[in-house]
């Protein structure tokens, strides 16, 4: 299995993800500080693997501090302040940070680093066993012989392991059902064309990369039946942030009636905001878009816009897989009642 | 002014737009066969622009078969077929030859070549007025202040001079508006980041680039006033091929309410073709998908889809802007009533 990150005891390895599909290179990380740095450099990408990432920061946090002695609440306040600044938009960065706040309060400081490695750990399973429980979910609403679209890389590289929209095509595939699969490449960091393809060509899926301005032109011709991607952040009404390029999928699927599908853990949903208008919308350097691994694409001097993600509203998503269960609209009540059970 | 080629009397230079905006360079063209070559490798792209280049492919011929003293209409019957197979989609292409053969029909072999040498000097004059037509035309259509989406390149470069899309641009900056154009990188060959970019900032236009997922997310932001952009083929009911990804872009401005533009001169209407479904779609080889500018950008072993163009609807058209005028749904009407006026 790809192992995104490895927590090794001492220090967190983290599989450098800007080299795919040319190059498998682990980076270490002994300190909250090169952490932080392998999520802002985009190393690790996907909104649960880096609350996964984050989570492993807080416990290398913890050691430095109980190494020197010092003061756990304020170490630990300005580590979580470090992390929470290196990506705005995915919503399960600041839920495993304040899950690490949570659990250093839960006693005292003696055993505070086995604690949080504890918690730490346990978040990086549950983020797997919730994958494979997306997949079984989202394997339902998959017909056999399907084609899929997605878009980005919410698969195994995207979580500690297996995927959310990755998951549910590896859960129907796992249900003895033949998929096929399209990929947009997602400029301009290229994590379809990169990832994605990578990933499931190692799983021997069926796999068919396109540009992403190719995918109306094969919904119109019949040749996509079904769209599952993941979300970076969904708000309480179900509109859904999701990497930049996602919306326009989901207004083309909408327009030949294909099922367009969220994948995601429960942990995505952040029921302190009320609709997509209200998501942070991170802008990223030019240099992505102006240059592809290095090489100048572009006339230069030209301005650039880099917004990272995108709002997909509510309206246009057929249905929500969470390690839960399947969602359906109205999502407001379907989250309510999720997050209260 | 950009000349996308110049005719000396004795060959045609093209200018390389694969190399384009790093390097200005014409290759030498003194025959049939690397005129065809420089359409089929997109050395000169856009539908106008091969529609001339291919004019004065036959002018080569034809001296060619003067030199020779061959036989005229066997060997400028073969040389329209070499030019004919080498882009399927663009209409323009098959008209300019068909004017040729037309023109060497209308007298005797004598003074054969200087005929066809003037009608394929008037192919290229008769581009450059109509282009400027269709901005002046074009210009009403745009308010002041507007910014406007582009994708591809209808420009100078994918014309005599002047362009299409961006002779509307052009015409409305000429009306004293002004005006910002966003342009979508248009991936896979990169046009717009190439070639329109580039055009765009020498006449010192507001220009932006953004990657072609990025247009719906701009537009539900409300910062896209109206889309103007090129056409390779019109159906006799208005169904428009352009390049891949303008059919996304049409589905997210319909959503949107933000008006859809073609502007095509009228030798682009293909009245022989009743709808969309009848264009054939040129699919172009899996490395210009996999490779940007040489560089590998994908996983190794992938297969992949390269349609060159897709079909908007004539639905999602508000209107079509021509060198004679601009024509309003229903298409079927206009269109007729044009070429029969």
């Amino acid at each position: 299995m790809i192992e995104t990150v490895r927590w090794d005891g001492d220090a967190l390895w983290v599989l450098d993800q800007t080299k795919l599909p040319f190059e498998v290179h682990y980076v270490r990380c002994s300190d909250v500080e090169s952490v932080a740095e392998s999520i802002t450099k985009m190393l690790v990408r996907g909104a649960p693997a880096i609350g996964v990432t984050a989570a492993f920061g807080m416990v290398l946090a913890a050691k430095d501090i109980q190494k020197k002695s010092g003061d756990f609440p304020e170490g630990l306040r300005q580590a979580g302040a470090l992390l929470a600044q290196t990506r705005p938009t995915a919503v399960n960065l600041f839920w495993a940070i304040e899950k690490m706040h949570v659990c250093a309060k839960q006693g005292g400081d003696a055993e505070i680093v086995e604690r949080m490695e504890k918690t730490a750990l346990e978040i990086y399973e549950d983020d797997i066993s919730s994958c494979k429980a997306i997949g079984r979910f989202g394997a339902q609403l998959i017909p056999d012989q399907a084609t899929i679209l997605t878009h980005c890389n919410a698969g195994a590289l995207a979580t500690a392991g297996y995927g959310t929209a990755l998951g549910v095509i590896r859960g129907a595939v796992a249900a003895g059902k033949k998929i096929k699969v399209i990929s947009g490449e997602t400029r301009p960091y290229l994590q379809g064309a990169r990832l994605t393809v990578w990933e499931l060509l190692q799983d021997n899926i069926d796999t068919t990369l396109i540009t992403d301005n190719m995918s109306a032109y094969l919904m119109a011709r019949g040749e996509i039946d079904a769209v599952v991607v993941g979300a970076d952040r969904i708000a309480a009404n179900g509109d859904t942030a999701n990497k930049i390029g996602t919306y326009a999928i989901a207004l083309a699927a909408a327009a030949h009636d294909i099922p367009f599908y969220i994948a995601a853990p429960v942990s995505t949903i952040d029921p302190g905001i009320p609709d997509g208008s209200r998501i942070p919308i991170e802008e990223r350097a030019a240099e992505e878009v102006t240059h592809v691994r290095g090489v100048h694409i572009a006339a230069p001097g030209v301005k650039v816009r880099n917004p990272a993600f995108d709002v997909t509203p509510a309206h246009l998503i057929r249905a929500i897989i969470t390690d839960k269960g399947i969602l359906y609209p109205p999502y407001s009540r379907a989250i309510a009642d999720l997050l209260q059970g």
